[in-house]
């Protein structure tokens, strides 16, 4: 059995896709659609397939699965399109920066039976699922406590930024999600303080580049979750969990393990500066995931709920800091 | 110029002070005062000195300064009385656990003009000088964050939680304390939450086991603290500083530097379980800098001052607790 | 341009380069040879190209170069074919067991102007890369001393032990070759020390299974090489290169890093325990540096001489051991 | 019970043991000798004691042990005489450059029955004794290999060169003595390969400053010793043992442990730069050991004889070197 793919939009992360698709051999990419058809013909030389447009692609007998790696605000019209065409969906998150426009999206995948994996990728780097096992096979105990920490290299650009849905539904919801996959337990409150250390143009925006929360379950875990648009020795992106019989963290990465000893000390190098990098492995993992959930036919993980749930989480942490106070994500959704 | 003591306390930490005391050849012992006067000469047996009650000590001309490590009911009393006596006053932490009593005493320290000193040791562990110098001397830049673990090998007795003031004035206090050491500006507002995770008893008393808070200072800046009662792996001690130019980070300490590989992995001991171990040259380094700002008639620092500032953060976070909201510094002082 | 590839015997290692091959938008593989024609077309079936004979391959046009990946003992003769057949050369190590048959085989190779490179895979490890443009960037000044430890998993089976050359033709030869492209200066004189420690068996058959060796050049500079069958951590491979400045030093692989903390203390997973998990990038990059070779005709580089440089130095340690002596490499060559 | 000591020298050592001993609640420094009455004074003032000559010390009954801490060649003629006199005796390694020499002063120590112990501080290193404490509890299998790398930060000046003995009998002895203390079997052949790499003086002195050594015992395990006067990055001091079931490693101490990110990488301070503050524990827990073994009567270790083996092995390294072949201990002695 072989998934054959469509690819919407063939942007820097359709292409990481777009690789995976056809490193896979139980898949095979068949059409690439694309604004720019230059765009589109550039991925097409490296890993085949032919162009076609969204709907051609929709009307499709030969295309069983998109991947949708367009602009956020066109994600939750393609889940729909393609979910009532019937393929299988992988969209990169978020699904849509209202909760609302979510929640009417899911309805229709909901309705229409159709399988959505949403793009968290971290649930796949290597690491993090070594965290996650570890979890699951008790050598920690009862988990109570999980810490984040994610610090990118630095800021997107201001037109990023407007169009980003501010720190917590672009950078913080990744960490929102591992929050969900570690914790066991559903986020009930939340709580958080922001502010612009970075770069004032960030708070002209109306954003923040600085950002510390704490994440409440029902039972009382906590999770607490350290960001910031600046890290100037790399992404750093470190996750420990705490249990009732001790701890598991996952530690920074970076490209090559060599240290350098002088009088002036003991010198590592600084860690991947760039989330590609860094979750190199993950990005590939999640599409080979996703296509043997498709061979299996198992629902697909994390789903539209899980982008949902991170979304509310990330809604309220807004809240939180607007009105400085702790809210129940009820108060939300 | 020799500073001549009396140590009011021989209980544990008590005992470390007078080693440090009769280590120090600018420092001599003279006196110790103790309920059981049993317990007092089984320290003079080992340090030297003679037993005399507090009010003879107080009336004492041979004794320059005290050693307060007394329980923290009698901290305030004693500071007033040695204060009134010209004895310079070294107390440990905290003063009282009302920050009216405190500001009472603090008062007699004014007008008395009394030197006095308040035990937060950690100032003095060589490891956060070493964080503190880094960040003077610039090579992280402009501070930003904070990022502190403080995590105990294990919960105290019921009968020393009733206490003790709960958990953020006995053990929090020492990370209020290290974030105003570190961020160099003043805390402006409180977010916490806490809960029961480790002993249930814990809760029954009406304290709490396992916490996160974010205190905020007026330009935005941010320190991020997580404690809990338990650590099976030893006393956790983690800072990092984070400003525009990078991080310094202090690392967790072991009595021995040796690892253990075998088919099982890589094996490092546990950390220190107790902070007398983990934090003895902290206690040692503070009792020879009390006796340097004496011989050098500098004020005593941290001061009287940064034992109520920190304490004001503990009310705070207690009322940020309980109300599920932000709390600022000046709605509790 | 696009290099056409055969490659000789579909093993397990054959397999690792058909992937490099394919994956390179520059080659192609065109040509698979086998013993086992069932085993060529399970090659064949993954990676594409139809199955040859040998003397088909040196006779085919549409072969630019070959991959020899065939039992030690074809090497020299294979290379010696396909150099007079015009064809480029990618050969595992080593070239032969007797220096005698490699001289002779490069002499045919420099006759024929054959390009040939020798599969000392380590040099493109991005570790050990970044090791030697550490060197080479002066950071650790003029070198002076290497040491390396490289500690195998397990004692290979009697089968292959006894077609071998010996740990140091078999093993140690890859650090004979690290030595040489560190040092920058050319081995003079061996000394060795050799046992059985880890398997009685291994002692039977002529060979040990634990030594250490010291390689002294003209100048001075040394390198200490320690190694053993038996590493029950995983596959210990750490390099460090002192310099008149300071060192750099090349650290242990693992497959994820996390680490886990319990009262036991802090355990890291074991390390990669198969050569072909730890040097997987390194397998990869050796055939795309090849084929760079190839496509910017520059000279491939390890060479046959580094190919045969090692085996003399090789041959020294036999010597050493047998004799209890310094050997000096001109004694052999 | 209480020892009373004499300290004979009172340099930089011997300020360090006279520490140690007043530090002790068994011990008691009763008498200092010294050439210059002046230094002895300085001591005296601190440690107290009196100043007393060497003939006086060996006649008075209020003594019970004595510290040798004065220049090497002094120290056979001391022991002897202290030997003869009823003292116990720690003498600072080496008991002399001569075996022969070495050899009929401990036919004295054996004669008279004195109580030796020879100063090999590394013995009491807590890392070391929790190395050795791992190997005994049989957590690393068999001992197999031991792996020494052991670096000064940087040359002594010519004049101790001179007197030193050389590279094997100043510097790597240490090494030996740990060879011996953890291979649990005693060296029976040694070859060694040594230049001169950091100071051309050092090889104009006849003496070596870069070396490694690889020490074997009958049975075939392996020591591979490797040193240099140079380590611009610190006191480098690390010890592995490896056995049948895994490997333990000591790490390389410095006196904060902080961490420093920055654009340019993670950076750690240097190392210890002085044998003096890398091995101050060691230093204590030393003469603390040998004062319990006086008040328990049990034979002080290391013994005399461990003072005599590793300078055997110092004189075969040598011959090695000069012969260019493998020395057996036998011949030496």
């Amino acid at each position: 059995m072989t998934i054959r793919f469509a690819l919407l939009g063939a942007g820097r992360i359709g292409q990481v896709h777009a690789k995976a698709v056809t490193s896979n051999p139980l898949a095979k990419l068949v059409a690439v659609a694309e604004i720019s058809e230059e765009a589109a013909n550039a991925v097409i030389a490296i890993y085949g397939g032919e162009f076609r447009d969204i709907d051609t692609i929709a009307n499709s007998d030969d295309i069983d699965a998109v991947l949708i790696c367009t602009p956020t605000n066109t994600h939750a019209d393609l889940i729909e399109k393609f979910a009532r065409a019937g393929k299988a969906i992988f969209c990169e998150k978020p699904i849509d920066l209202s909760i609302e426009r979510v929640r009417a999206c899911l309805k229709v995948v909901e309705e229409t039976g159709a399988k959505l994996m949403v793009g968290f990728n971290r649930r796949f780097d290597p690491h993090f699922i070594a965290l996650k096992e570890t979890v699951e096979a008790g050598r920690i105990g009862k988990v109570e406590m999980v810490n984040i920490i994610s610090r990118d290299p630095g800021a997107p650009p201001a037109e990023y930024i407007k169009v980003s849905g501010g720190i917590f539904k672009d950078m913080t919801i990744h960490d929102f999600d591992m929050a969900r996959f570690l914790l066991g337990e559903e986020i009930d409150t939340v709580i958080a303080s922001a502010s612009v250390l970075v770069d004032p143009e960030i708070g002209e925006l109306g954003d923040y580049d600085s950002a510390n929360l704490i994440l409440t379950t029902a039972s009382g875990k906590q999770c607490a979750i350290s960001n910031s648009r600046r890290a100037t020795y790399g992404y750093d992106q470190r996750i420990e969990v705490h249990g009732s019989l001790g701890m598991v963290a996952a530690e920074n990465q970076r490209e090559v393990s060599i240290e350098v000893a002088t009088k002036d000390g003991y010198t590592r190098p600084p860690l991947y500066d760039f989330f590609m990098t860094r979750y190199i492995a993950a990005y590939a993992a999640e599409i080979t995931t996703f296509i043997s959930m498709l061979t299996d036919d198992t629902p697909p993980t994390p789903s539209g709920q899980d982008g949902l749930r991170s979304l509310i989480i990330a809604e309220a942490a807004l809240m939180s800091v607007a009105e400085g106070r702790a809210v129940k994500l009820s108060e939300v959704s």
